[in-house]
């Protein structure tokens, strides 16, 4: 089979590219999020159009955040745009007469990291996601899993403290209130507020105001030895690595690709989330362990694994 | 494929079982559990000769607590036996003359209730067995995942409080110590001190002091109506509910299967799980359920399972 | 000594009373709360002024939120107004010539009620408020416990669950986030989300919606017997229960009162944290107990204890 | 008035000694502990014949772990000596022919600090004693607290974990199991079995093996900078310093005083527990922060303390 195209939906932009066999971008086009439901199809099917000119494509993979049914063509629910049981699949393949697969972005980006990236050589993988939010993906045996209504992995909600943070699921405790570039953010806001004199580094970069801090101010200010902000990645890596401890107790997988924004920090997060992932490891003496990864397509995993579950149809 | 046998190692004694394709179990023999990692071994053979007269037998599946490896051949470490990287297939194999296939005990149990019992007719199924611990077993496509290197599964040693209470295993606040036999009667002990006044038919069925409360006590207070063991059931239910919605977001089946010894109890303990399970499920409103089931097989789950196990080879 | 005036600084109104030696509130008057700090001021003197007219009053008690100092004359902080080392009985004496005394207005509550509420009888009593947060005051051998720097009994911000709820003060695990009356309407909305027709009668009291849901509504379905706001106030009850089981092991005082908002449900909510606070107190077979008390005096606590505080000089 | 004797009953002697109004111990004699009740008292009366001959003793302070009632004259419960409302007073008065006082033992050590020790100078003072457990005395105005019923400042009991680590009062995740000499001895096992590699100058120092590491153990590893034991006295500086942010909202003294063996190792145990209370302390920056001190009398601070409280009656 030749050509597919991977299609990514986000916050502020659609992104679709054409891949090829060996998970590589030949080219891509991008067009704005519109506000409406509809409004995101139609930008879709254009974003589609644009980028097959000149290309035989074969087929279309979505990856879009939310639940995706079990026929990988209905959106059951999507946490940012209005869609509550939306034929997505159908409504795609209507405007662009090409075969359509639909796909939880966070299970897109974890097959795009199995198959071209940081995964490569093994068939048991668990894939987190450390975006604003925390998302995964699940490969067994080879195969995505996707659960038997196809809305299995979704980590972010699984409860790791009892009468914990609220979450915007409406339960408490959620992992990625813990485990997340937004919990990241926190761990900083807070520590600048209580101890203001470890977190000069930290402070110059933003407006001078703990409430000012950033995402990538953390890790700049981590970058250079700021102790709040090497602190706060700590924190984040305390709360990764038992949670990934956790999933080796159900999962045992091979290894887990650690992904998303946070990871682009390499070891300043990586080697911590190791750390306390062996420290809570169940009978870590009496079992191989999994290696603990990081990923490798960036940003662009989600795409590419879209466009690869499309191939495989 | 004709007959097998399946064999449960428990604490005081190791049962095999001649077992058909329709999970049937023909004949039955035990003998008493040796306290030397050998002697366990020798009973196991001669369990298994014993059953196996006047059958013509083809396989034999043996289910042991512990880590089992992913040839399904070595016990790498056994809670309560003295097996460290035990070649229990060879040796089992050289004194019976017939192929082996060694499996954790609880993925045992839940392959019998998946094959023969509750899970009849799904094929996406968790099961938890709350036994004196929690242990439990994953089906995914009709298929028993093991994990890459065969110690899946091992639910009871997920984290569920931070900082919580100790756990054989040496960490805190591990899913047993919350949803168990051993944390039901704690429930209860604890319970009947603060407010004796709310445990007297459970105090009546033991010694008197909450120091000698017992399981079986509390099941029966419970059927009797005793406040203090109601809530006892209760507050584990909680725990073994909410875990459940853990498990949804990570795996979701298409069913979970309850066993054990807790689980004998019936609606008893079963509604309130359902209960809780539906007060965490993440985005309830907007994913089908999966089904909360009884278990069907009672203690020969595991037999059951091992026997099956064997015959698929 | 004679007459003396409370004064009762609130969200939207400020009322000042003139307050007899046993407690009684002889004529009141109250003035929206004006929007800037300097405003308040004035707001406050001109009440006084307006309800001192025909009575010969020797002095003025203030009931302000916030942290007020060893002296009684400086609020530190305040959190609704912007009161920032604010020399609030400086500028108040100035315009109303009377002296005046500064209090927290939790502190000024128990007080009040100590002297002429619930606590009569008692010397040594903790006093918690569940209002929209959690306040309170501690008298220990007959006198107002202020701590050395004036701001002792901010029970509120305890931390009762490390890395919980996120708090306005931005600790987490805030004793206020889980017993207060803002985390009852949490309890009831969680909860009908979960389980609405649990929550029909509770649904039916406001717009319908769970968002919808109020404080009064909570209540007033819980009289009705409806089973979401039963156990929403059973939830709250057993978070404020062990916090007075903490207090006792604490303080160890005679009498706890509980007043607040949430307290007007009488036994609806005291009986339920009886019985928390029994089922957490350390050694309770070998000690004697603190009785728990409903507060008596409602909202008029605060402006009858600052009255009464301001008499004693 | 002169001198009088200061009583101490520990778990293996029993140390009397003469004190004078200084705080000065002018001369010692020890027991050991008998085994029973009765033979406690005996033995207390003997130490305290012996220690008094040649001085003019005006009267008895009696230290004793457990709850001593308001009149300071009975003991309701002693963890350690089979004593339930023991009357200590009139029994020991009665051999001894001399005033005694019975209290409690962490209330006469902190008395002892407050009136000779770190406390000097303040009024307001709270005293943790991290022993093997976890202690406390409370000074309010220049008094010792003690409650209503004399069993105020059971600091080890209050709850800081819900749902967490048991605890031999019957309750969970009291505050002593996570802050104590006991905690420090578990964060080190813990640690030792998960990250062996960095704790090899802890191993060592006793047999090699996790199980063997002893208290001080890790306070002479930690003096060498062993990875573990440093993270282990961190750990434990975590929990105690987030205990006095909460002590600080609900006392608001001067000055904590933190006393027991683990704070021998001063400021390798002081500067992390002063580091986690400035972390937890709500509203730090619109309020004056109590220092906290290290205790300077060590393990003669109860038998000091007692000594005072008799002279003062």
């Amino acid at each position: 089979m030749g050509l597919t195209i991977g299609v990514d939906i986000g916050g502020t932009k659609i992104a679709a590219g054409v891949v090829d066999e060996e998970g590589a971008i030949l080219e891509t086009s991008t067009v704005p999020t519109p506000s409406t439901a509809d409004g995101v199809i139609d930008a879709i099917a254009e974003a589609v159009r644009t980028v097959s000119t000149g290309h035989e494509i074969e087929a279309v993979g979505i990856g879009a955040a939310g639940y995706v049914d079990d026929k990988r063509a209905t959106v059951l629910f999507a946490p940012n745009i209005d869609w509550r049981n939306e034929a997505l699949k159908d409504k795609v393949e209507q405007r662009v007469d090409l075969p359509v697969v639909v796909e939880n972005d966070a299970n897109a980006a974890a097959w795009g990291e199995y198959r071209f990236g940081a995964g490569q050589g093994h068939d048991d993988v668990v894939c987190i996601t450390l975006g604003t939010g925390l998302g995964g993906g699940i490969i067994i045996g080879g195969r995505l899993h996707r659960g038997r209504f196809g809305v299995a992995a979704e980590f972010g909600h699984i409860r790791v403290v009892p009468d914990g943070l609220l979450c915007g699921c409406g339960n408490q405790g959620c992992w990625e209130q813990y485990a997340s570039g937004r919990a990241l953010v926190r761990y900083a806001k807070q520590r600048a507020v209580a101890t203001p004199e470890n977190a000069e580094i930290l402070l110059s970069l933003g407006d001078g105001t703990p409430e000012g801090i950033e995402g990538r101010h953390v890790s700049q200010a981590a970058r250079q030895g700021c102790p709040v902000a090497v602190d706060s990645f700590r924190e984040l890596a305390r709360w990764a690595g038992a949670g990934l401890a956790d999933l080796a107790s159900l999962f045992d997988p091979s290894a887990f690709i650690v992904g998303g924004g946070v990871s682009d920090e390499g070891d300043l997060v990586l080697e911590p989330i190791r750390k306390s992932y062996r420290r809570w490891l169940v009978g870590s003496r009496w079992r191989p362990h999994a290696q603990v990864l990081a990923a490798q397509l960036g940003g662009k995993a989600g795409l590419v694994g879209a466009a690869d579950l499309a191939r495989q149809g």
